[in-house]
């Protein structure tokens, strides 16, 4: 892919910025769902995705743990050159974002909370939002800073559904058990009065995408179900229009590289179903951080 | 507690061996439940725990990994002064055993695997065996071999019930959702005829006898269930008999140790469940490999 190591600091130059990939960071398979998102979005630009398998899940672990872990990981993507850096991961987006940014100026670095915010303050009519995260995501509120920057009065309830990501990882998205699942942990929002219950509901874990179906299920069709995924995508499109960093090129379709940190056997066994492509794990390249 | 700093390839002197504490290690919170099983059963000696909180969970993780965190928190127990290592998680027990005993030598390393397979060839007729633990530990057939190296011709059938982790954490150990996930690991079992079912079902994750009820009701009351954690505290005691290291401490109760590698918040919030004796975050200690 022509990709050559460069320093931290200057991780862009101008003549080759545009045809470098982008960094997708995740701490496991989760962020496959971005990365599936920005591919459709943008088929003709290159990627490069880092799951840190050896340390998944960050949604349990603490702020300092997930700070460090987070910089190790983008580290390695920058040295293998990248334009810019999108954080898949909702708990490092929330956890470690303004670090990131700082440590890896002037590189653009993008989390997927803003965008999921942004998208839906802008699906919402009632402006009250229903965050579904992880433990680490929802004690660190940065979707309700997010959403009250963007709409300073909106109403915002963050729940933690840990089980979920064990659900999409084991694959059952389908069936009793979510079912029951989804129902444990937003029946007592759904027998609320309607004027109560929330008209916006963001997935706030890359693995929920997987989950949708029941969630949807579970709450009926009026909210809009907002997926951070998705939106991140796009924003990752407008970046790069703005910035000129758009690859040149236009007709092929982008190559794709997978890294992760521990033995790649799991991640291609779950992965195909959270990045909508089949990939092997000879496909997948082992690094140590 | 009177405990020095020992060097890693002679950590029992003598004099002072039998007053040292037990150091048990785990993943996680999990190991808990093992870690209770011994104060039970031995309540005078001294116990020190560390939860690899930074790294857990080992269940999903690869087996050069697993060794390699396994090494490092079982170094950090040895430094501190212990008398005997138990390594309370199945995954590193199922992957790590005989390395740590090469390298800890003379210091003696219990697993949990081989004294639930003890208990579990004790406790069955007809050696027909269900071993219900983590994606790692099965793929490792640790149980199998430890099974039948004890009945050459036991049948013994693994199965990976990942979700039971989650649930277990969750503190969903009773009500809809672990009922339907434990019809749905266990159900094609109950449904055959009843000399091809188990008569012994072995708990071979830490954190599957908080779901022991549970599991009970899925299988019926024929089967013997047996749990690695009892299993393992009567074996501590056999051994401290055995080489004379049992403490001199007949009167009081033994000290406790809490150690984590991570955030000890979420320690200790789920892990007064585990070891059924309440604590406070400031009882933890945050250590780094």
């Amino acid at each position: 892919m022509g990709t050559t190591p460069t320093s931290t600091r200057a991780p862009i130059s101008p003549e080759r910025g545009p045809d470098l990939p982008i960094g997708v960071f995740d701490s496991g398979v989760g962020g496959l769902t971005v990365l599936r998102a920005i591919r459709a979005a943008l088929p003709n630009e290159s990627t490069i995705y880092l799951g840190d398998t050896a340390r998944v899940p960050y949604g349990t672990k603490s702020r300092e743990s997930v700070l460090r872990y987070s910089l190790q990981a983008s580290r390695q993507l920058v040295e293998r050159g990248i334009k810019l850096l999108v954080v898949a991961c909702n708990t490092a987006s929330a956890l470690s974002l303004p670090e990131l940014r700082a440590e890896l100026a002037p590189l653009p670095v993008l989390g997927v909370v803003e965008p999921g915010a942004e998208a839906a303050v802008a699906a919402s009519a009632a402006q009250r939002h229903l965050v579904l995260a992880t433990e680490a995501t929802v004690a660190q509120r940065a979707y309700t800073r997010s959403i009250r920057a963007l709409a300073p009065r909106a109403e915002v309830e963050e729940l933690a559904c840990s089980l979920f990501v064990a659900l999409a990882e084991e694959g059952w998205t389908h069936g009793e058990v979510v079912a029951a699942a989804a129902r444990a942990y937003l029946g007592a929002v759904v027998a609320r009065p309607e004027r109560e219950r929330p008209d916006s509901v963001i997935l706030g874990c890359t693995h929920f995408p997987l989950l949708a179906d029941v969630i949807r299920a579970e709450l009926g069709p009026r909210p809009s179900i907002v997926d951070s995924a998705t939106a991140t995508a796009r924003a990752v499109g407008v970046l790069l229009d703005r910035d000129a960093l758009a690859t040149s090129a236009r007709s092929a379709p982008g190559d794709l590289r997978l890294l992760v940190t521990d033995g790649g056997a799991r991640f291609a066994r779950l992965g195909s179903r959270f990045l909508g492509e089949t990939f092997q794990v000879s496909d997948v390249e082992v690094v140590d951080l």
